[in-house]
């Protein structure tokens, strides 16, 4: 088997088109540059609105990013969808490009719904995928899919399947539910990225991978630093620093804001679009965070037009 | 423009092989079940486990439906999708077919999402459809969705597009916002259906179209008794029944239960089976729904194997 992916990963934001669809090149030189920092590429995230895109579309993304030569080894496109026939299809096709794992959330239209559903589900696309080379990350993110993935569900996915059922994004924002992953798993098989690099530093002193996170999308030189360098004496000092970038995006919405710094620092101003039902910074939130972000000092190195 | 459509709706349950892919067949002939007790087709609904489905699974059940003759001006599919591309196809197969109306859900991955983003979704759907015969009814079920649909909302996208926006399904299962509907947008081309036949009558007394709810799954003929004749002198009398059907059905998990109910009453054991993350009711749970559905003197007339 290949070696675990870890280490520093960005929910890479997809770059539309005036006419809102995806525009696969601008996304693989933006892959190339996030790679070019040290950091993976989670294409088809929360923060990538993988959810507003269909499963053509994500497929037809993957081919160009293979064609481009990005490399799979580095990618751990998110897959979940609420219909297991989608999630099927979906990793399926990312497997089969040599993708180091996929990102699943559960699927997310249904509320309250039980472990043993949840089971069921990852259990079917396991089944169906039917591939040695597939690896699972869990994607943990109540906040937005108001679905938890529990330490129990994993117990009993890794205990049916260990070979494909290989980690955790954890969003949850709650860092005892991140020690909890990291206490019951770290360490046996199971790798647990927490979903924000505010939580990079702890969590590998409790035997995390890295995290996924982003704000790994505009600052992943130095977040990339800090998982490299996190048993250094000035590792406090570096998380200070990321988390002070990390707080200025936290006050805007994280999406476009994220999208608005991308367009400034690069020139190309094509990158404020966002699909519904997201929409673009106001002209004065725009303002108001570049300004932020020049008061901090803040530069994406080697980022062009 | 034919005349539009009113009364009680299903969400019609979908039934699945055993290898869990949709049994086209089946649903066609519990439609015309459906279709023989005067309900229309609100297929592709919650109760449906539509967001269970791919888009492409929903499309080749609409073609399996209109190639068995069901009737598409009794069809009301749901075609809301996270993604505005894939709301598009399905909305566009939809009207091509000829269907009465589709309904639509909001986006549902993002929460707390602006009024103006979910605007642009509706509108982006609603340009790109590009047709007169689209009739969009709004879908409005916070507690799964998490996404509500407000009164300013629907006020904005029927100013835009006064020909394409028709109505609103409210599964809020709050009648002050059921009423506020009502009150707004009643008698002005917009019409309201209650996601309940609990609000029937009241819906009705107030300028309500009918109801589109789970329970006209297996309680259809009743339901669609008690729109026919609300303004009678037993309509207090026939609401009380109805309430007792849908209390017995709402002590349990709804989906499973509605299709237990419709494979014990139609003798078809496979009529059970669900996607996950659902899950079939306990042998408990079967017993004890049957069980207070006998006591109740509940029947589906009709139905049969």
């Amino acid at each position: 088997m290949a070696e675990r992916i870890t280490g520093v990963l960005s929910p890479v934001v997809t770059p539309f088109k005036a006419d809102l669809s995806p525009d696969a090149e601008r996304l693989a030189k933006q892959c190339r540059w996030l790679l070019s920092q040290d950091v993976g590429l989670a294409v088809f995230g929360t923060n990538s609105e993988a959810n507003s895109l269909s499963v053509e579309e994500k497929i037809d993304l993957l081919d160009c990013l293979s064609e481009a030569h990005v490399d799979p080894a580095r990618m751990m496109p998110g897959t979940g969808c609420c219909a297991i026939t989608d999630s099927v299809r979906l990793t399926a096709h990312a497997v089969k490009l040599g993708c180091a794992g996929v990102l699943m959330l559960p699927p997310f239209y249904y509320k309250g719904v039980s472990d043993e559903g949840l089971f069921r589900n990852f259990a079917e696309v396991i089944e169906r995928v039917g591939d040695k080379r597939l690896r699972i990350y869990l994607y943990n993110i109540p906040p937005v899919s108001q679905v938890p993935i529990t330490v129990a569900l994993i117990e009993r996915l890794l205990g049916a399947y260990p070979d494909n059922v290989a980690g955790i994004k954890d969003s949850s924002g709650d860092w005892n539910n991140t020690k909890a992953y990291l206490d019951n798993f770290a360490g046996h098989g199971f790798d647990v990225f927490p979903g924000s690099e505010s939580f990079l530093l702890r969590g590998m002193r409790n035997g995390g991978a890295g995290c996924i996170s982003a704000t790994a999308n505009v600052n992943p030189g130095r977040i990339a630093q800090l998982f490299a360098t996190w048993s250094n004496a000035d590792a406090d000092s570096q998380q200070a620093g990321l988390d002070e970038i990390r707080g200025i995006f936290a006050r805007y919405p994280m999406i476009p804001a994220l999208k608005t710094a991308i367009a400034h620092y690069s020139g190309d101003e094509s990158w404020v679009t966002v699909r519904p039902p997201l929409v673009e910074l106001t002209a004065e939130q725009k303002d108001s965070l570049i300004d932020e972000l020049d008061r901090a000092g803040f530069i994406m190195p080697g980022l062009a037009a």
